[in-house]
């Protein structure tokens, strides 16, 4: 097999179980949830997530037991976090628990995996919607098969900009976010916030928005749809303007380069402890 | 025919042409648009809103000719925004404009009708994703078809509430928004913005967010969706706490009245000239 038929094959075993712990996500969806909280009353986990992840974990190491995996439910159980050249699976079982317990539908499955450190290959699911979004790098980003572009806009000031304030409820952390989204809507025709990084990812791919900033989130949130967006034509990097680091709990996306500039010199760059 | 009779018949009314508008809005909606600004650079309007306005109307006028009017493309040239006890229609040609021309899926076609300045009647309809949202006053509210009803949290730290910044780009209004976020933030389980008055009240009517608080909006926006929040057992307020006025520019929907009473409570009361 050639290393493109390889990483074929790679994505190909991502949709499958992206669509198998879709099962599991829907049979929850409508049900009573046991909730339990991380970091903070607004950090909510539930048995899905936990289920969703052994679920893909048995099935990759199955699969390919050579390979490494990062995800979610096992980082906290105390898990490292360590991203290493091998071919790393990067899962977040359900991205949008918030959403998931409040039966709002934006909710995804994220799979994404690194090699020599790099992505290769991104899928995210929402089962509920019934949405696959797929990329491969350099073969384009997908929705349900189709072609996805992102949507270039003039400027800041034509732009729709993606922010999540989080879960974290320190209120240094709010009151520096809080006044980052000032700044976004002085400048910008408006904010939005979905309660899911991935899907907020995949919103910039399909050129629904223009760009999206956040801070605090974790590898398994972007892995996946840092890739999808760059597939479809878009920006992934630090939001200060370097490369994207997979693990400093930072992203910011844009449609052009014009506009993740014009973002990144208004805002104010949080920092938190690596992956 | 009986008052129950004539009502059903009125919204019978407001979802035939519900559907029909709808087909203005898939037509358009991948299309280039042409786009004029209103109060702000962040407050558009573009032909299909008109188009859309006129065909409601003149539907309205033709078949019950001694009934009022009041919509949003209508009030921006000039006619006023008077609410009588007559029949009323009220709409919302284009309810999420700025969605619509970013091609964002979240945008509504709303209709609410008064009568004695009572909301007797609310369709909301989700032409791109196909959604009818429909009320009649003490006949409960559906989507599709499918009874809805609002999910009943214990408290404001377990809520999701939705707020919007909206498109006025005054800086004291944006930074005294930007404060009644920050104090939901530290409150809640978390904020979401969808960019559509009439889909958020859609969403707090469905059990999806427990809140929705916004300032600054207009009659149009919320004249079916808060009937239909009322008909799925959820309350309509006034944000500082006393009846609703469909006409003071402000809204507080939740599904109890002790998480709207832990949002008044907190929230910076802003006030803009009435409807």
């Amino acid at each position: 097999m050639s290393a493109d038929d390889v990483t074929e094959e790679y994505l190909n075993a991502a949709i499958s179980i992206a669509r198998q712990s879709g099962v599991l996500v829907q049979e929850a969806f409508h049900k009573e949830k046991l909730i339990e909280t991380k970091q903070s009353f607004a950090d909510l986990v539930t048995q899905t997530d936990e289920a969703v992840e052994n679920l893909i974990h048995s099935f990759f190491m199955d699969k390919f037991p050579e390979h490494k995996f990062i995800g979610e439910e096992t980082v906290a159980k105390g898990e490292k976090c360590e991203l290493t050249d091998a071919p790393t699976w990067i899962i977040d079982p359900v991205d949008g628990t918030t959403n998931f317990v409040h039966r709002i539908p934006e909710v995804c499955i994220s799979i994404g995996l690194t090699i020599n450190k790099e992505m290769e290959v991104g899928v995210i699911y929402l089962p509920m919607l019934d949405r696959m979004y797929t990329t491969r790098k350099g073969h384009g980003a997908f929705c349900n098969g189709e072609k996805l572009s992102v949507q270039k806009a003039e400027s800041l000031n034509t732009s729709i900009v993606i922010v999540e304030s989080g879960s974290d409820r320190n209120q240094d952390v709010i009151k520096r976010k809080m006044e980052n989204t000032r700044k976004i809507v002085t400048n910008s025709r408006g904010i939005r916030s979905y309660g899911s990084a991935a899907f907020n990812l995949c919103r910039v791919a399909e050129g629904c928005a223009e760009a999206y900033i956040e801070y605090s989130l974790h590898i398994w949130d972007i892995a996946a749809g840092a890739l999808l967006v760059r597939e479809a034509g878009g920006i992934a990097i630090d939001p200060e303007g370097g490369d994207l680091d997979l693990r400093s709990r930072r992203i910011l996306c844009a449609s052009t380069e014009k506009i993740a500039l014009e973002l990144s010199q208004i805002l104010d760059h949080l920092q938190f402890e690596r992956d």
